[in-house]
């Protein structure tokens, strides 16, 4: 069977905890999308826009919390699934994007379908691999298992994101009669032995006595999904007036005990003057409120930015720490010594309540 | 007005010809698209899809033979040019991409709508250019005058193509009360001087000689523009015998001398033994026809292909002269030294007239 190395590229995905793909259909890439469908274990649904069947890999993955696979056709299909390429990029979301190519002669001959497909997702992809264009050495169908097991390794690590398979194709594309896709056949699938960022005790310690100098700890939680354990270590500094903690909508970590409503509030100088922080913590992705962006970066607070690893990035341009750890584990591990000054949080509280008595009425009786 | 160099920019555009810009709005790219907005030599239209803007530009572009410009904001925006592009690079249409972006010291920090833009279309622009984050110092303003120029320039210039400008923009985005956006400031415009390909009368005499070797020549003219220059040497060459034409759709060149119905007949061995060349010339891009395209492939036939310069592309996989010339300049030089075998010629003319006969009846009465 000339196609065996794409049975095995699905056996490593499903091996790998793979369930889901997104097929936008087309000549070059029948023979993947056959493989994935004939996989007694896939999922496979059809979306012939790759625009929307991008966007929507995108959105199952965030849910699902796994990479989901997209294939689709040589040619500017692939390039039809960039925007949401850079989405999943910056959202940190797990994709295995599969592109049908034609075989390296036959770039630039202006033969049809034919555009300039490796690396084409540029500096928006973890990695970018080229599939080997025949399987006649057995080095070559190893190749093509390492690349497998190495996408999917890295989609799934830590900052999470999509990576891209590039698969040139000679024909024939289909099985000949009587051939079928072996999916039993053993493939090298490479396991993941998982390790913690965990803090040294002597860290802990020296993390616990800095936090001591600070009065006004606010902490900003940025965009994440919904988490108990956060919530519950959040709940906890917040309700005990151990820091004030901001949440905008999309951090998904909003309770009775954090500030919901900056967004009203936090613009007007008057008002800001008095909120001041003189520690930021974050954790998470960006935060959407512009006004507290601004807020933040005039402040220029102190910033400890929290996460297990990665770039770092400067979003309120004054980060003084890079925390590698699990921001639950190191809220738990450190909030216990947060005191902030009652007065400040105070402030944030009255003014919080005073915009809800405001706003309550008008949106209980607005017309939607 | 610190936004002159844009009105600088347009300005620039209008010397050069440009007349046509399709805008899509956004917050970051509001001064350009001001900036061609004012001007009143520019006729701008709003599309606010990006992916539809970028092939209805395209569109315009090869309609008006000259480029359009296209005007986005930041983020993924630009990425939804990504499609169109590689099809104008791959068709050779000239488009000035303009993208407005963060300035450099926002990339990866986590701001909204930031992606990495530099260079973002990797393979599929002619160049990319990074204009000034700012206009400090007057170098900075004589730079993004050479971007605009060279863009266009090269744009332009054989092979077409898209060019992409990437403009970083600090606010504020608006000119101040009272401002204005200035298109009488004289700016550096670099003009043009063009000059044929010829080719010399030793090359000539050549040619002339060479072409007498060959008894079978098939003159198959890829995609291009209607041209009333190449239909008169095509049919002169077509009438009087000298080669046969066989003509795609997509080559406009059709007629009543040039073989039109390859596509019917060209895949049957039995017939195509009879057919084959002993030399192929080329010109344009490429044939839409797939069976004629293998059928080429096949006759191992030695092919010429002629393009006043740039990359020569061996779509028929026997390429063994690249003549730089202009295709109608060429025929015409050397034409008259092409002599086919009359038997040749009729085998293909008598095929093609056998397929009209049958194709004619069941045309006219098919139901569309």
């Amino acid at each position: 069977m000339h196609l065996q190395p794409l049975a095995d590229l699905v056996s490593i995905c499903v091996q790998k905890g793979i369930s889901d793909v997104i097929l936008s259909p087309g000549s070059r890439c029948a023979p993947i999308s056959l493989a994935f469908i004939r996989h007694p274990k896939i999922h496979a649904r059809t979306i012939s826009d790759e625009r929307s069947a991008a966007f929507i890999a995108l959105g199952m993955a965030q849910q699902q919390e796994r990479p989901v696979v997209l294939v689709c056709t040589s040619g500017s299909a692939a390039y039809n699934y960039a925007p949401a390429v850079a989405e999943a990029f910056f959202q940190q979301i797990p994709l295995i994007i599969i592109t049908a190519d034609r075989p390296p002669e036959w770039i630039d001959q202006w033969d049809g379908q034919t555009i300039r497909q490796s690396q084409i997702y540029g500096k928006h992809v973890k990695a970018s691999f080229d599939f080997p264009d025949d399987f006649n050495h057995k080095d070559k169908i190893w190749h093509s298992h390492r690349i497998t097991n190495e996408a999917i390794l890295l989609a799934n690590q830590f900052p999470e994101g999509p990576v891209h398979i590039n698969v040139p194709l000679r024909e024939p594309f289909y099985p000949k009669e009587g051939e079928f896709y072996d999916f039993e056949k053993p493939v090298l699938e490479v396991g993941t032995v998982s390790a913690q960022t965990v803090l040294s005790e002597e860290t802990k310690k020296k993390m616990q006595v800095r936090l001591a100098n600070y009065k006004k700890i606010l902490i900003v939680p940025g965009q994440q999904k919904p988490d108990i354990g956060l919530v519950k270590i959040i709940n906890y500094l917040a309700e005990n007036k151990k820091a004030v903690v901001v949440t905008d909508t999309i951090s998904n970590l909003q309770s009775e005990y954090t500030i919901n409503l900056h967004d009203h509030f936090i613009g007007f100088e008057q008002i800001s003057d008095n909120l001041k922080p003189d520690l930021i913590i974050s954790f998470g992705k960006s935060i959407i409120s512009k006004a507290l962006k601004l807020f933040l970066r005039k402040s220029k607070a102190p910033h400890w930015h929290i996460q297990p690893g990665g770039y770092f990035p400067d979003t309120y341009q004054h980060l003084s720490k890079a925390i590698h750890s699990q921001p639950e584990q190191f809220l738990n591990s450190v909030g216990e010594f947060m005191n902030s000054d009652p007065e400040f949080v105070e402030k944030w509280e009255s003014t919080n309540t005073k915009v809800n008595a405001h706003l309550g009425p008008i949106i209980s009786n607005a017309a939607y």
